[in-house]
């Protein structure tokens, strides 16, 4: 049975647990934020369920707590930032932040990020820009977990990419993807039940398509749609890892990953408010869409994730009873106070 | 049994079919070389085979044979091009050269294309970049052919995406890919063979998966990995339709259509020479990837297309006898002479 949290009180309380784990408090704050956002928005793999592991790397050294981050080339429009290895959240908030900044007024700003962690959803980012009437673009390498078409060894991470673009409603487009077909979640959702996964999710450590979801673990991911999900995963690795200088390719086994951000200012196409009103024609087609059977409609991209958000603001978020123990189990450990409301 | 037919010379012969057809003799040769070169790369979905659908479109005046091609609007970085409904490859090629020459001397251009049609295969576009020492992408919103998730109403195009990136190696990095799992010919192949189609190509007219490639023909192509091929055929077709002012959505059942052109120098990050010698690691860490069961290896993508090009540069390029009548005809009508060799 889930118990149901304050999410503004989650925040407080994971920042304090991020501040004891020695970041500085702005950056706690906000590698709080980032979790706690992608949990209103249903995307829990990229939520406080990530603290343990955060954590481990901070105590361990692999990620530094309070690292320099560093502008190392600056075209103006195109920046490299360096992550110092610290937080993948705080060197991609620099990394977006600059993108923003340089495309304040009209223009364009790509910042690619190097020498970074984990950063969290990639949607955190690139909506953004929405309040700045900006497109907003953010990828980043991932860990190998697939293989390259035809080969068996992984390779290639499922590097996702995100998009934001504001419609003028409520909730902005958001499209937020990973590269392979499914998520390496829901392998370890099918051990755990016992249950087989559909041929097409995995392959096994030889290349081999696999039902075996213990198999599947041991070997890696199906790219998307084959080699469209591999050539869009490289393409990424390429913006993030090959332009800023930082890990690609096998070079991912060891720590440290690679992001990239793009922010366009919708003015410099169009006038603003004739671009919000074909937005929101696009969107009216696509709520109007008869549904198909089964289904309650059409909705846009990264619809369903705001209004779940809005819901969870409302109403708090449930947490389950495992991650609550796994939480509490991590604030002791730190003398901080549990779990709020738990 | 197909015929063999040199390149260079279809190239001539094209050209002047299409000069006959009323384009002007430049604008002629650009069509012809998309074509040509769409056949040398294997796709020849966008290859001569498209001919006698323009020539049909030219006499009809549903394409203008002669546009006025107009920049609406000049933001420095970021332009939009009305392309007069003419020929796609017209108005494309405007755009993507707009965008090397604003991205010259280490910067970056952008242009959204509108009031065009079909332009052929987006990796000629995004190709232009490379001996340009940069990054090029490219992206178009097609004719309606999917629904939108959990829709049964056609409204979004299988909007395909290309990139292009240098390699330093004789094939650069280039991903072609629609946003369908499968393109729509592929269901006409199977129907002409008297074949079911793999359940999750394409969905019945009522939005239901089908194994039918007639009922599939007169449904829709399923979006590739579900959400994530809609999600991002919508951002697609933003980039293209939104930001131009030109068509999108269910607006597409009208001709005319919208692209999206960019180019990123890469020095603006980093030294190109640095750049480069990533790519060959990079490129070196594919090939050198065991292989998969029954897999002859892997290749970095557009790598295979590169290969073939070179092999039917030398040995030519086989055309279809049903194609070559096809062709022929079309030639006959307009007084020209036949496909050479034929």
């Amino acid at each position: 049975m889930s118990t149901v949290v304050d999410a503004g009180a989650l925040k407080t309380w994971a920042t304090d647990v991020f501040a004891r784990l020695g970041l500085r408090e702005a950056d706690a704050a906000l590698v709080a934020d980032t979790l706690v956002e992608a949990d209103l928005r249903g995307v829990s793999s990229h939520g406080v369920q990530r603290m343990t592991g955060y954590a481990r790397g901070l105590r361990s050294g692999s990620i530094i707590a309070q690292p320099e981050i560093e502008v190392v080339q600056d075209s103006g429009w195109a920046l490299v930032v360096d992550g110092g290895r610290g937080m993948g959240q705080i060197a991609a908030q620099t990394g977006m932040r600059l993108a923003l900044d340089r495309a304040a007024g009209g223009r364009h700003g790509a910042v690619a990020v190097r020498n970074s962690t984990h950063c969290g959803a990639m949607a955190y980012y690139a909506m953004q820009a929405v309040p700045r009437r900006a497109i907003g673009f953010a990828a980043t390498n991932a860990g190998m977990n697939m293989m390259p078409t035809g080969g068996r060894e992984k390779m290639v991470g499922n590097n996702p990419l995100a998009y934001a673009i504001p419609t003028g409603r409520d909730a902005p487009l958001v499209l937020d993807m990973a590269t392979s077909v499914v998520a390496g979640g829901k392998l370890d959702v099918a051990r755990l039940r016992g249950e087989q996964i559909p041929l097409g999710w995995a392959l096994d450590k030889e290349g081999r398509p696999t039902t075996d979801p213990v198999a599947a673990r041991q070997g890696a991911l199906v790219p998307l749609g084959g080699p469209k999900g591999y050539g869009l995963a490289v393409v990424l690795d390429v913006l993030c890892g090959v332009l800023s200088g930082g890990r690609f390719g096998k070079g991912l086994g060891l720590p440290g990953s690679s992001h990239f951000f793009e922010v366009y200012q919708i003015e410099a196409f169009t006038p603003y408010d004739d671009f919000i009103a074909r937005m929101g024609e696009l969107v009216d087609q696509l709520h109007d869409c008869p549904p198909a059977d089964g289904s309650t409609g059409v909705v846009l991209p990264g619809e369903p994730e705001h209004r779940l958000r809005e819901q969870r603001l409302r109403a708090g978020l449930p947490l389950e009873p495992t991650l609550i123990g796994e939480l509490n189990n991590l604030a002791a450990s730190l003398e901080a106070p549990r779990v709020p409301g738990t």
